[in-house]
């Protein structure tokens, strides 16, 4: 696979708390930095609400223009939770009990009041799915084709991700590097984009802040080449300094 | 208009800066919160990057779907910044300086260094727009029909969130009570189903967390009606504690 390959991912969102604004997220910056370890760049997200169709066309629409697709919530025990069922039909696919899961899941209640019916429907799944591990509250995460299926709650969802690191292909993360200022960026922007005009393969993220009354910015330069980032940083930090703008490495 | 009919708007977050996991998005939940105090409910979101196709894409879908499309990010001085292009493109309007924002801007950066060509990007508008006051760093935010084109810094799109208070044709609010438990959420998931089903235009959402080593879970009620989301609450709550799980109101 050459080098220059971008591998994607999407991810899908599914919860009412989300949209409802009850619910803080925390899963879209959680699996971008972990997917970004993997080499792989979360290109687009959707938020969608506990509706079946709603669920669907976010799966299906995502999934064939991404190598990867995530999804949080929706695979607990209570009514709500129709993130398998979605999916399977999205697939086009029966739901089925998995015997692991269900083992899984027998083990994990034994000391816990039992395997009950609504236990049960964590053990559900898409045919011909994979099971991801979840030490911390047995109920499994799902992987089927280039489909993962995770817990909603973040720090399950971070043991599921633990489970899935260094396991899926892709290609050089992107890094980058930052430098603050206290400028406006309206000041400095037609150097910004020469900056990224000059560096092939560099992009520069502008992102003001008013703080103590202060306006400042950090720009962000992101590249798969360490070389090039710090090549621009450099050029990028003398002019800023050479118009009277001194830059902090790191971020303000 | 009938009290029956549900108001949506859907998002759409424009930025890298979210996709690459380095800034904790915040206008979701703002927005949201908003919107439900308005009676509009937040239907869909989705998270693009900083592409014109991918910004095209997005509104084009959900503005024709929704009674109004909310947008966040990208209308600032910097070579980044392309949502107005990318919006219009979307419309099929050309792109126009609005002598009011022209004016606004003038005044603005008057005691700041004048008002550069880079700064004047921002008062770049979509051709038939209007504009959203912003109170706290002089580049408004943009109305062209049932599209509003926010500030992606949290604090600024809050103030022109605040400018829109009241202006916007909704419903009635959705309300919401919450009850916190000490208990599994498997344990009590068919009590739940049985509540939501037993009444009608109630919704409740099962939301479990693990603290302290121990289980619990927060359900939430929710419907246009306190009457029914206060007698569903009531029989939760009984049903629950019958079975031995008291409940905390407000969520725990």
């Amino acid at each position: 696979m050459s080098e220059e390959r971008i591998w994607t991912a999407a991810l899908v969102v599914i919860g009412d708390e989300i949209l409802s604004g009850r619910t803080q997220d925390r899963n879209v910056a959680q699996i971008a930095l972990w997917l970004n370890l993997q080499g792989i760049r979360l290109a687009e997200v959707r938020v969608v609400a506990d509706r079946t169709e709603a669920i669907v066309e976010a799966v299906n629409a995502l999934r064939a223009r991404n190598d990867y697709l995530f999804t949080t919530g929706g695979i607990g025990p209570t009514h709500d939770d129709i993130t398998v069922d979605a999916i399977a039909e999205a697939l086009g696919v029966p739901v089925i009990v998995h015997p692991h899961a269900r083992a899984v899941l027998t083990e994990y209640y034994a000391t816990r009041g039992g395997l009950t019916e609504a236990r049960l429907r964590m053990a559900r799944v898409p045919d011909g799915a994979a099971l991801i591990e979840n030490k911390l509250s047995g109920a499994p995460g799902i992987r089927h084709g280039n489909i993962f299926i995770m817990a909603g709650v973040p720090h399950i969802a971070a043991m599921m991700l633990d489970a899935l690191s260094g396991t899926l292909e892709g290609g050089k993360p992107l890094a980058s590097r930052t430098m603050g200022c206290w400028v406006a960026e309206s000041e400095v922007a037609d150097m910004l984009g020469a900056a990224e005009r000059a560096f092939e393969g560099v992009q520069i993220g502008s992102y003001p802040f008013f703080r103590d009354g202060r306006t400042g910015a950090n720009f962000v330069i992101r590249s798969t080449d360490q070389t090039l980032i710090d090549a621009c940083f450099a050029q990028l930090a003398a002019q800023l300094a050479a118009a009277g703008h001194d830059v902090v490495d790191g971020g303000i």
